[in-house]
């Protein structure tokens, strides 16, 4: 760890929003700013505006000789080569593979490493939040997707090309799966994401003449929102959607005890709110599908930390990697 | 490393017998003993048989200060604990928990680690086989069970209690799954194993007409033997169980990438002298199975270990970890 600087930059990249955040070493976000994502195709203009809203926030504050680097956290962001690889909901990235480390470099002068976002989330977590101590653990993040972040022997887990850790994309469901984006199906995305779950209320909406709150809403337009507020008021439809989820999540979550025996499985992300109707379920199939020796022994945690701070603590924890794992400078 | 020493003991602990080697640092085995596992039920006899037999072996050519310890592979062999847990197969261990690692230190006065046999193949194969500079893959051993050892970054993933990596118990059939020896239902192992494949081809015999060679053998005593050679001379049936092994295989392994997004994953096991039956049908539905951006870069390979020295290479491997990773001396 270099004691000489003080900051580090934390940049969340998301499909409207780059928010950036100055922290310091024990995670305070001192100052942030907010550029947007989606109003260029240009990925040099977009780079310079996200160099000069980072020099911009680092000088209001202290000199860059006091900020250690800039951390990001990015769909599709590369670990090992330092690019964003195609991420289809950034305009200017679009297929393209972006060196945006490299590129942040030259325009700054202060080294750089990009992640994905759920594995920022998992760093944040580790260096901020409630896997503080934890060496082997799973972050999920249920949003409008599924992503994860792994973590063995207090290490995020890259892989041989940077890209492990993609569980919303485990195949959950073999026969007469439902159609994923990634043009496979039954994809634990498929069914545990806020689309996921709006999914099931609709399949059910048409498919039976079961009640519900949620038929006075135009079914093609109900959202996770609508399913979780029937569910408040009690709709059996609504909570059987979120209790499905919790099914399918518990199952999934066995089999990656299996594979790296982790502590606990961390959960964050928008569909976390509705935790209360989830989370029953999840437990109840997590410990039926355990091996017998890891029955009653895992942990399914949520997050403590702000949902708007996270993102940022995340990739502000990469930073303070960089003199150690530092690939590009 | 050590460079002190030149050998290390490599004891691979199975359900008849312990074979014990003597290894250099290049992987030749100098010279091996065997002892039986199952004739005593007393922990304390079999530790003893087991110290003297390693004691003879390294007197027989050098000075126990020329070997760097023991390693050992045996079935629910704790890396963390150095103890055996509970394996069920083994009538001197028999549901106790062994500190076999400690004893054997206190008999031999070398240090000694202890890891499952699986870890234990994936060790070897990394310092001795086909995984040579490989930092990321499985080791799947396909045999009466189906064990896995996973190494991510170039060391063996244990997890927060020493047992990750039991992928032949991820569940991959959840709609009447058939009962595994766990107590769940829908493990990989029971598709896939020795067992798995006699047990597709007793329940098509029963439950179908269909034509089979296999016919004119008694249905309950069937091997994977007799099925390997009805399919060598074309029984389709037989052929059908193979394909059914390295279907679920491959939909298995699509899911394992996802994961740890390996280079690689090695199969090792009698089940793989018929690999000609099973290797198409894996491959087919891996790449069907795998996300886009790895579809044709996961590599499926098979051990170049001798059988009958793979074992006790793999645990005479984890001896020379012994000096940095050693739990107890």
């Amino acid at each position: 760890m270099n004691t000489q600087t003080t900051y580090a930059i934390g940049v969340d990249i998301g499909g409207q929003t780059t928010k950036i955040g100055l922290v310091d070493r024990h995670g305070n976000i001192l100052s942030t700013d907010i550029i947007t994502s989606n109003d260029t195709t240009d990925p040099h203009t977009f780079s310079q505006r996200l160099a000069n809203a980072i020099i911009a926030l680092i000088e209001r504050h202290t000199t860059l000789d006091n900020v250690t680097g800039i951390g990001i956290g990015a769909p599709m962001g590369n670990y090992y080569t330092g690019c964003i690889d195609g991420a289809i909901n950034l305009p200017w990235c679009n297929g393209q593979t972006i060196p945006l480390v490299r590129w942040l470099k030259e325009l700054t002068g202060l080294s750089a490493i990009v992640t994905n976002d759920a594995n920022a989330a998992a760093m944040g977590e580790m260096a901020y939040g409630i896997a503080k101590g934890m060496n082997n653990f799973i972050m999920v993040t249920l949003g409008t997707g599924v992503g994860s972040g792994i973590v063995v022997n207090g290490k995020v887990l890259y892989g041989c090309d940077g890209y492990a850790g993609e569980l919303g994309h485990v195949i959950v469901e073999r026969h007469n799966g439902r159609s994923c984006g990634c043009g496979r199906s039954g994809c634990l995305e498929t069914y545990t994401s806020a689309r996921g779950i709006e999914r099931s209320v609709r399949e059910w909406l048409t498919a039976t003449n079961l009640p519900s709150l949620l038929r006075q809403k135009d079914i093609a337009t109900i959202t996770s929102k609508d399913i979780y507020e029937a569910a408040v008021k009690g709709d059996k439809l609504a909570k059987d959607a979120f209790a499905l989820a919790g099914e399918k999540l518990g199952e999934a979550f066995a089999n990656f005890v299996a594979f790296s025996s982790l502590e606990a499985i961390i959960l964050f992300g928008g569909v976390t709110k509705a935790k209360d109707f989830f989370y029953p379920s999840l437990m109840e199939h997590m410990e039926k599908n355990l091996i017998s020796f890891w029955k009653g022994k895992v942990k399914v945690l949520f997050s403590i930390l702000k949902e708007s701070d996270a993102a940022i603590l995340g990739a502000s924890a990469l930073a303070w990697e960089i003199k150690h794992y530092i690939r590009i400078d």
